[in-house]
């Protein structure tokens, strides 16, 4: 059993903790930077996804997202209000709805995007590219566990 | 600017976005386990802290959490309610609340704990300690940036 599995060992050497609290830091960060712009953290990640990967339908969303769909809806229903998405159905597939970025929505990100960079940088400061790739090398290698069927 | 400040990229380059989707497949995970448990997650995050430290006040729980204090107070008055947790005013400060398990608190924690380790197991599975302790050196570096005031 790894030496991070016992109870009664520091906290900070308990890998899902470090992960909760530098995300818990970096999202309290950008909230402060979401509420003057009027967004919030879900629709912001939305806005993300998108502008990397525009077009996803609803299922592929909520799996980048990790989230359940009802929440997700919940989102977009918002952001479409709100005319920075806009949802079609797919030419190929009329049961599948795709979203998409508005100008609008692009702008949005382009406003705020910087606002994220900056606490980004200060977070990796001093990192060497290669321990970068090391670390995100390790943490995709986290996540394809996580995809696996547990036993 | 590393590759991972460039708009456009794959999401998946992008390390918050890593951190992020890890995080909340972890706590999809055990929010299932902790349903049936009568648990939430941020009590039971609670609880966990205290098991790691007991008798933290509450600016010390805050800040183990990474969440602010209303938001603390409002879980710390579920769980005293609930007889898992008890608040004491310290010996030597009487402005200060610290906040201690109960033997009924524990016992919550011991119950859990095994689902929690099952999860984590399955994260880490095929990784070499070294690997893990390098991970968890890049984190604590990433998380001590953090906690260094931003230009």
């Amino acid at each position: 059993m790894p030496r991070e599995l016992a109870t009664g060992a520091p906290l900070e050497d308990y890998l899902p903790y470090q992960l909760f609290r530098i995300v818990n830091r970096l999202t309290l960060n950008l909230k402060k930077d979401l509420r003057p712009a009027k967004m919030t953290l879900s629709r912001w990640r939305i806005l993300s996804v998108l502008t990397a990967a525009d077009g996803r339908s609803m299922g592929e969303l909520a799996a980048y997202m990790v989230i359940e769909q009802p929440a997700l809806s919940r989102v977009v229903d918002q952001l479409a209000r709100d005319k920075l998405v806009i949802r079609r159905l797919a030419v190929d597939d009329n049961r599948v709805v795709r979203v998409y970025l508005t100008p609008a929505g692009r702008l949005k990100f382009k406003e705020i995007r910087p606002l994220e960079l900056r606490h980004y940088a200060h977070a990796i400061k001093g990192f060497e590219p290669a321990q970068l790739e090391n670390l995100n090398k390790l943490l995709s290698r986290l996540w394809q566990n996580l995809g696996q069927p547990q036993e």
